[in-house]
């Protein structure tokens, strides 16, 4: 293992950690608010710290994928353990499980809240909240990538390892390039939204915090009441850029390169949008009887399910008191969720396309047992290693939501609130049903929940595997004799 | 296609159908029941279309894997409809669509039932109710491969469309005498039962119909309170019984013919029995509560992990009253079911030994990239073919569990209802949790989710494809043309 790389990246990223922190210093100077000094002193540690792990260059930058993975773990985990510290230290969240929640939430841009009242926060705070999404949600090591160059050829590993998806292309032939495209992509869409939102009149603050949320597809928001209280241009407005920041990143940079025609014909981005008019199709009926007017219906549903779908998490109306039917197809969207490539989580609609055909063709195979066909997906064939994984990505998704569930069960709520408290955390959406509904929150779960909830996210922010492998002895045994041998040699200089 | 064969096997299936009718009727005869008439009528009926249909012997038995399935699935239909006939004809089921829900749900062997009280039957349909257990059990294919010595090198395929599991291995050479000695094990141990409930004071009446409906893991009761009124005696009887059938036979067929050893040493046996032995150990923190007394929690939460993982559906407490941690434990088991190779329901517990160890395998390939590992299951490696279409069995599984369950919400039942109602049908099980929990039942639900509902019981029962090939037009289309063929041939000889 290459500890040496390791240490410079976990250094590296809690240094960038350490800058983000001066956007609510910068906000509490604007406010006035004491709360400020702690993100200072915050900011100060992370980067001390990040600067004494990065100060030595790596001799090189090689390093395996179960390496990248590891790492990319590591970091996520060590960046939530010191954002929260803020939250933690100004007394806002009383309790540091409950911080390091909320943290973990809002960097795997689930925005899933421990607080029943946010509008009790400072502005630095609800500024720091809402812009984990926007760092968690195209991923700091992207950005790591996209600042530093690195020499040698395992940047993919780390952009495998972070990026959601079944599989991670390079849009240019640089890693280096391609993080710098898709934060240059994700950046632009961002500002637009909050000049739109600005447009309707939305406070400047209101207007940054709700477009980060919207970008990372987080969901904490500003208000209690999310997004019931604006205007319906600005609901309608967050809905559009919920669905934009859905879809897969590749087909903007193919539009961006004027390829409008590959990217209006990529299957995934396709589907993406049929099932979100077929969801709101269906959610019409429904929601019609409860607004009264087509338009306000329309708006409504629209908006419930570009926030599921997307896993964004945004709500207007309480959905807690919907149909049956409405409600399963919002259980049903959280576990689709967003295009792989995009900010969004859930298990992303590529891998369902990808299940769907492979039984298809195993349907086929029973009718014509010596054709031998290829999974095709854009017109080109899914290499039998993308599908393999897809399938054990989604024994092991079932295997994971289980066993979460089972240790949930502990704490002896209901059945539905139980399942959909898994289902909103380990696809990062939010709100779940019941009592972990769009007007309730998770505070109320035991200590052992709400740890199982935050590996849930974490788990499902990154895919599973990497997380996994934190859990994995042999991986740290790895980590700390590799790290002696390092120690060893340098003495020996 | 060969459709004389189908034509020709479609025949004996109603003519066994018919034979299999005397034992209702001979109910009747001893207890002086009107009733018996109707039964006569039916038997006569399709010993009648069955005569008619195998009357002609095909030229051979060769046919493909795909008509076997499509075969079989046509078979199951038929005997349901006609199966149905006698309760709809007496009155004692008023609607035809119950009185088919009522017998799917029995050849099936899942006892989900929409009588609310069994005790008004007549006891000629009482037995023939819990006989379509008994005959659904082992598969009634099967059966006719063990009284019908068919030539060519196709009855693999009929009992590879039939019996329950990822892979169906020939005990002997010969699939005749496999299916002979599968209905011997079959016959020996449902009278084992019989006589060990008369050792303890049961009615005859009761003890062979709670048999036949242990041995085919079915459920139907003779009482509504299912066996919460028989002595504690009887319970253990049930339990240990049941336990037996969810046996895979194979292990059986070791111990006749003296390899304890190798029955022993069967993985999915040994897992099977870790699992109810885990599942009891830890319903006993909660039943222990209700019941006061360390032997009666014993011997409830005995019963009804026995009666769940394999599916059988008896139930002696109504375990919706229990924690939201008991409940989702008997949940889990539901989607986990029997071994293969037992007349039990369920995904199989060789599938999931499958499923977890393909994700073992896939994690470890992430740390030993170059390493080539084989799935092993006994020691054996378990071909890629298996591993393939357990892994799109589950995922087919899945697909089709939640296009039922969004179907059924039109019902507007709530959630828990809902989904158990999809999971007990489909695993085969009967019971689930609050509306159809022990003291419900499935009458209440419309038309359109009942017949939802009987598509899922015998999905689940002939494992997915054969009877998603009856939705395949393309099957039925050839079955048309090739008895157009035979026709036409006929006459120019």
């Amino acid at each position: 293992m290459n500890s040496k790389v390791i240490r410079y990246v976990f250094g590296k990223v809690l240094l960038i950690e350490g800058a983000l922190l001066l956007l609510p210093i910068l906000t509490a100077l604007i406010y006035h608010e004491k709360e400020g000094l702690i993100y200072v002193y915050v900011a100060l540690g992370a980067a001390l710290i990040g600067h004494l792990f990065s100060i030595k260059k790596p001799d090189d930058y090689v390093f395996y994928f179960k390496d990248g993975c590891f790492m990319t773990a590591l970091c996520w985990v060590a960046l939530s353990i010191v954002g929260a510290m803020p939250f933690y230290l100004t007394k806002e969240i009383p309790f540091y499980i409950d911080a390091l929640f909320e943290t973990i939430s809002g960097f795997t841009t689930t925005g899933a809240s421990i607080l029943p009242r946010v509008e009790d926060l400072s502005h630095c705070s609800l500024l720091w909240r809402s812009f984990t999404h926007w760092i968690g949600g195209m991923g700091v090591l992207v950005f790591l990538l996209a600042i530093i160059p690195m020499n040698g050829g395992s940047h993919m590993n780390l952009m495998r390892a972070e990026s959601p998806g079944p599989s991670v292309g390079k849009l240019v032939p640089k890693a280096h390039d391609t993080a710098k495209i898709l934060y240059f992509i994700y950046i632009g869409l961002t500002v637009a939204e909050i000049i739109f939102l600005l447009a309707g009149h939305m406070p400047v603050f209101d207007a940054i915090c709700i477009s980060v949320g919207t970008a990372g597809t987080g969901g904490f928001g500003v208000r209690s009441d999310s997004l019931l209280s604006y205007s319906p241009y600005i609901q309608w407005v967050v809905t559009i850029f919920m669905v934009l920041f859905g879809v897969n990143f590749n087909a903007y940079f193919f539009i961006i390169f004027g390829k409008f025609k590959k990217a209006l014909s990529m299957e995934e981005v396709k589907t993406y949008f049929a099932v979100i008019f077929g969801a709101v199709a269906i959610l019409m009926f429904d929601v019609i009887h409860i607004c009264g007017n087509f338009f306000t219906a329309l708006r409504h549903s629209s908006f419930a399910v570009a926030s599921i779908i997307t896993t964004t998490g945004f709500a207007t109306l309480d959905f807690n008191t919907w149909s049956v039917t409405s409600r399963l197809i919002l259980v049903g969207l959280m576990f689709i969720g967003a295009c792989a490539g995009s900010t969004g989580g859930g298990i992303k609609v590529s891998r369902f396309i990808i299940l769907i055909k492979t039984v298809k063709k195993e349907l086929l195979s029973y009718l014509h047992p010596k054709s031998i066909k290829k999974i095709k997906m854009d017109d080109h064939p899914v290499e039998h290693e993308v599908v393999r994984s897809t399938d054990v990505y989604f024994i092991t998704f079932v295997i994971i939501f289980t066993a979460s569930l089972f240790i949930i069960s502990f704490d002896q709520k209901d059945l539905v609130t139980s399942f959909t408290a898994v289902a909103a955390t380990i696809n990062n959406i939010g709100p779940g049903l019941e009592l972990v509904g769009p007007t309730g929150n998770y505070a109320f779960f035991s200590p052992l929940a709400k740890i199982i909830l935050m590996i849930d996210m974490l788990a499902g922010r990154l895919e599973l595997f990497p997380l996994l492998l934190l859990f994995y002895p042999v991986m740290w045994k790895d980590l700390f004799f590799s790290t002696l041998r390092e120690k060893h040699k340098n003495k020996n200089k």
